[in-house]
Order: C-alpha cells, then sequence, then structure tokens
C-alpha cells in the first residue's frame, strides 16, 4: 500500500479526494481524483484582459483570471486537476515556467500539457483551460 | 449563496447539476459539474465528414455530428461541459463563431477554448473537442 | 433500448462503468463514463524521455509511459477516456496511428483527438495528453 506521507513520488492530500504522482515544481505526472461529492470544474481558455500587456503582465492576469474564477466556485489553485497551456512562441516557455512555477502551491502541481499554438488574437501571447474540482 | 436566478454572471439549471458562471453568448467562463448519479461524456474531435466542404457547411456538418452522437448516449448539447475548438486558419475564427453562437442554447454555453492548429488532414478546417454530461 | 453484446457501434464493459461508442480501431467516436466508486485520472502530457530518438521510438516511449503511469494507479489503458495527440509534422500522423492501432485494445479506444503543434522542445516529435478511469 502507498504511504500517505510519502512526497514524492505520491501525495495524497487528507482533506480532498485528489491524489498526484510523480509531483515535481511543474506538473504532477498523474493526477487521481475520486468524485464522491466533489464538483468538477472546467474553465474556459484564460487570456489577459489587456492583451497588449508583455509576457509575463498575460501571464500574470491569466494566473490572476484563474484564481478568481476557481474561487468563485469554491475551489481553488490546490484543487486543479489537468492544465492545457498554448503559447504561440515557445521562446515564451522558459518565462511561463517561471511564473508559473511561482504561483502553483509545491505539492499540488496539475497535470499539465503545454504546446504551441497560435491564439484567438495576434496579440495574446499565453492561455491556460483548467480542470480543476470543487467542494461540494 | 448565489441566487439560482441571476443570469449573468450565474445560471443553475434546476433540471441538471450544471452551472455556469458569467454565462456568455460565445461561453461560460466556468462551468460546475456535480457528478451525483450523471455520465461523463468525452467525444471524438470531430471533423467534417466532407473535407472539401467550405468552412461554413463543415461547422456545420461538425456541430450535427456533435448533436448526433450526444442524443445517442441521452445528452444534448445543454449539457457540454467543455469544447476545445482546434481552427487551422484563425482568419475562420468569426464565421466559426457565428455558426457556434447560433447552435449553443443561450444559459447553456459551455467552458471553451479556441486555439490555431494544423489537422489530421489539409482540407479540415475546423475540430471540436467535446466533454459533456448525460442523466443517468 | 441498447444491446450490451452490439460491438460496434457500442460496446459496454461489464467489468467497469465505461461505454464506447461507434468503437473503431483507432478511437471511439464517444466515451461516456458513470463516476459511481470510480476515480477520474488526468497524466500529463507525455513526451519522450529521448528527445533525440526517431519517431517511432518516440511514440513507443510515450506509450510506455502511459502505461507505466496508468499502472501505478491500478489503471491501464483500456479504461481511457480521452486521448489528445499533439504531432508537430503531421508527416508522423501515419507512423503515429500504426503503432497507436497496435497499442490500444480492441472495443476499447478511447475518444482521440490529434492536432498539430509545435512541442516544449524542438525535438519532441509527439505529445499525449490522456483521461482515464480507475477502479476506486
Amino acid at each position: 500500500m502507498r504511504d500517505p506521507g510519502e512526497f514524492p513520488p505520491s501525495s495524497k492530500d487528507t482533506k480532498m479526494p485528489i491524489e498526484r504522482r510523480h509531483v515535481g515544481k511543474r506538473l504532477s505526472e498523474a493526477v487521481v481524483f475520486t468524485p464522491g461529492g466533489e464538483r468538477l470544474v472546467y474553465l474556459a481558455g484564460q487570456v489577459a484582459d489587456d492583451p497588449k500587456a508583455d509576457m509575463k503582465s498575460q501571464t500574470a492576469q491569466v494566473l490572476a483570471a484563474i484564481d478568481r474564477l476557481l474561487g468563485e466556485v469554491g475551489s481553488d489553485k490546490t484543487r486543479i486537476l489537468s492544465a492545457t497551456l498554448y503559447l504561440p512562441d515557445m521562446r515564451d516557455f522558459a518565462t511561463l515556467n517561471a511564473l508559473w512555477e511561482a504561483w502553483v502551491v509545491p505539492g499540488h502541481t496539475p497535470a499539465r500539457a503545454t504546446v504551441q499554438a497560435a491564439l484567438a488574437g495576434p496579440d495574446y501571447k499565453v492561455e491556460i483551460q483548467i480542470v480543476a474540482t470543487a467542494p461540494a
């Protein structure tokens, strides 16, 4: 049997039915959610309110929007199951990761994928799509 | 406490365990699903049956395929949680949005992300990936 | 009513609460999951450990990583609900499909979408993002 105190490679939060495996500072390789009573939260792909801002500012705006939306439904960033990050320019990857790693909560990093993709407007520098859970 | 009659920014359907926040004509910023008894539905990325058709026709084919598949499992487009839209050419974004907004049901718009990506065949103009719920 | 023995277009596994529709050798058009008691599993986007390897080897590495991670949480590839495949070069699509189709279990193919996207490192040739279920 696994040891709940093991960290990494496995983290089981006693307060919520989420177990994370191979927990890194950027992502967990697997995130397991037991739905009993909890809610699933899907956020729209978040982009910056101000697309003329630079990469750092756009990323901060996106992360703040995620915090705000999760908070509205009683969730928070420790409950993110999955994050898909879209970057038009992969040269922004290091900047994104630095801000992301400062934002996520150690031990609660989500499953994450990052791919290059142009976004709906030419000035957007990052878009993030979130699946999370919230208490009932 | 939230008011179920509030719309926007929040919509809670009395018939199904889905709550939507910041409901717009195109998307909701957050969609919350309480799994008790309901089923989760994942559709394959849908592309047009006829890849030689134009953007309008391809989009109509994709939306019809989604309607058909959801119908087969007892679901429908009011129960979509999340939609990821892939467009090879972002110049088709306005056309896509017009058709999409005419198709979605007001008050039941899903969390949505749209990014630019080339698709499996060079003629495909749009692909849509859906997560929905269905009654038990 | 549907016939559980129908295959294709519908497959309902008696051992797990997953029903698949229009089951093909590559994907199922719809995968329906009834959450009662099962767990949901989100994997990080998997890329090859060795990005200098060729497409065949990278794909094999990615599929092995998925097998390994699913195994760690008591799941396996017959329980995949959804797979999103990212390919930087769509000319690798046929190679990917051949390896994928040899890997998936007939009758248990997931909902799948494949799009072209550059990945975090220039040498990566494929990334796969998985949502699966696991027994309680």
